[in-house]
């Protein structure tokens, strides 16, 4: 679609694919570095005697890659991505060199009962390796306003 | 502590702090433009005009940031914090100038039935503003090893 969608126009059922991206060694222990200081994402050598055995991007660096993913192919939404939460794990580490692929479905639509003019979209998001394992798993809760409020409202 | 925690030595109740950590506008554009390229965490002018009304940080951003606190000011962990996943939400924007302080709680411990060398431990993490406003919530399910195995154990 190329106009931007509102509630009415999301549909649970509704799949997307966006990659792959490319994890390089050099963008895991620059992310470490700035926002997860542990070794076993910052050193090579460190990691391979961690628990990960080898060099390993923090969960967070995974879980950004995929917001980019998202954001440049998910739906296009009236408001963009405006995140109120999201349930995330990490079933297995993303590796230096691993190519991330988002899956994308929408699995809920919910109006919100206070607020007409909104609803809350929950997206099914898998990151995939190169393998087609799953590094993050997540369900996140997008707002999404709704074309025109209930009926009677102005 | 000094010495790293293991399970047995961890408590529900047990709270920690770290920060101020400054959230810069210039670290705003740097983290969206890299993660999460969406005018209102990109560009003054359209965030104003958008429902945040000023330029915000991405979730994930504030995510990364909350981790950098946690991994630096939390309890030391054997094994680091390896994170199996969050739930995460993010009440209100974290907007430029925002000084981010981390309040943590252990509230959960939890001995892994299948895997005896190990648990998880539920950390309760909230991320404040220099207002004493909650600009994340999350809870935070963390690795943790057990100093011994079950009794019978090698």
């Amino acid at each position: 679609m190329d106009e931007p969608a509102y509630l009415e126009d999301l549909a649970a059922g509704q799949t997307f694919t966006n990659g792959p991206v490319e994890l390089t060694a050099a963008s895991i222990r620059a992310f470490a570095g700035e926002f997860d200081p542990q070794p076993f994402h910052l050193d090579e050598v460190a990691a391979e005697a961690s628990l990960f055995r080898g060099l390993a991007a923090s969960g967070w660096h995974t879980a950004a890659l995929t917001m980019r993913l998202l954001v440049t192919g998910g739906p296009r939404l009236a408001w963009g991505y405006v995140g109120a939460g999201s349930e995330v794990s990490w079933p297995r580490p993303a590796r230096a060199g691993d190519l991330l692929t988002l899956h994308g479905e929408i699995i809920g639509i919910t109006p919100s009962r206070s607020r007409p003019d909104r609803g809350i979209v929950l997206v099914h998001c898998e990151t995939r390796n190169q393998h087609g394992e799953v590094v993050q798993d997540m369900v996140a809760r997008v707002l999404v306003p709704r074309r025109a409020g209930p009926p009677g409202d102005p």
